[in-house]
């Protein structure tokens, strides 16, 4: 695996992969791998000749009261792991190599965004898709993989790059999770041993179908039945409506849900 | 020179060129074609071995009190025109195939979009950014050729495809003028015979290199004395500062600036 800095050196590597009539399937991520970012990358290496990797904690999808500055960061362990899952190459540029001196572009996706997370976390859309913009520009990736967990965030994507004619085809990749069905996330990290307990609860009422203003032991954000292609609230549970919960278990903020 | 209507087939005409190894010049236009666009089409050709234009009047960037129904439309003209300049592929789509259902993303440059024309027509660089950001995803070019007379137009595209590291060259070709010194724009189609000598008072007040308030016979929407490259009110006129007009000739708005 090689590990490339800058968004120059990664243009001509991509190139040469290009040149030699390789397909590329990329998997953007910010780091703190997991089981759920593996598979992601395992799924690019059947559907492309070359992964490409990225990771970078993008400051603009954090709001100012968020936890940007404490996020995970364990490049070391992110390598290890990326070479046993056979990556090819690894892009983790800084923050100034993305966001240069006077940057003042960015991408709105103004439909989907509206809704659950987007309601609640201002602007942090807005930093995903214009991130993933970027990436894309730099990348030219043929495939690009998302993880069905932050399934708001995976249709917005498919939508700007339909939107944008972006020529990348996005994939969703299904949620992967712990043995007692708590959904993989970097921040899980962030939980002590009795709030791993109680963030289950996330994920077993999901699995009751059923709309619940409360949940044992943590504080919800919202708890909605939507549309799964439109994210707008429908009034019944039916099959293919999404089930989404954000919700807090002591200062961490969790998200998950399950298309019925 | 080929006509192509549809996103699909303009990619596989592209990707055909690139294939083999020829470079493609751009020149996005919304038509009514002038020799202000024919010396940009002529610098395309010096540069790349195939010219792409694309003709489209792009509905998101004009206001809702804005010439957007009554802008002139000539294709059968323009391709004429086009013809005799040795233009390889004329791209012109519809608004449909441009702004498909459930078209939701937009993209926004946030700093020289401020002041000039920004201030006046809300919402246009808007559409400016997110058409170019479009149009130069589907055609890929390698080199793409903005006129002066849109200045600030023409920095925020520079900036846009920096910022979303679009591999794109963006460059400004110099302002065409007619014999007596009027820029040459499509609008300027809209004026009689007597507004006609009016507008170029425009161009004979940029001349003196002095900013004031009234010109005779226009309008002035704004004349501002900037800095070239970050868009910014200066005070002092010196070698370099923008000097730029935005006026009002009967109903017709025209722009114009010069760089001292």
């Amino acid at each position: 695996m090689i590990l490339v800095r800058k968004v120059k050196k990664i243009r001509k590597v991509i190139k040469d992969i290009k040149d030699k009539g390789n397909t590329v399937g990329f998997v953007p991520t910010m780091g703190a791998l997991h089981e759920g970012h593996l598979s992601l990358v395992r799924g690019a290496g059947r559907k492309c000749d070359v992964v490409v990797v990225s990771i970078f904690v993008n400051p603009t999808q954090f709001g100012p009261k968020e936890d940007f500055s404490k996020y995970p960061r364990q490049l070391r362990k992110d390598i290890q792991k990326l070479k046993s899952a056979s990556v090819d190459i690894l892009f983790a540029p800084d923050a100034a190599e993305m966001y240069p001196q006077g940057y003042s572009t960015y991408v709105n996706e103004e439909e989907l965004s509206k809704e659950m997370c987007g309601l609640h976390r201002e602007g942090h859309f807005r930093g995903v898709a214009t991130v993933v913009t970027k990436l894309f520009n730099i990348i030219q990736p043929d495939v690009a993989i998302f993880g069905q967990k932050d399934y708001q965030q995976a249709l917005i994507v498919k939508r700007i790059t339909r939107d944008l004619n972006m020529p990348v085809a996005v994939e969703i990749a299904k949620t992967v999770r712990e043995a007692d069905g708590l959904a993989m996330s970097s921040r899980n990290a962030y939980l002590s041993e009795e709030e791993r307990k109680k963030a289950l609860g996330i994920y077993q009422a999901l699995k009751r179908k059923k709309i619940v203003k409360k949940i044992d032991g943590v504080e919800l954000e919202y708890f909605m039945a939507m549309d799964k292609d439109l994210l707008k609230p429908v009034k019944k549970i039916k099959k293919g409506t999404l089930l989404a919960i954000a919700a807090r278990v002591g200062k961490t903020r969790l998200i998950d849900n399950i298309i019925v």
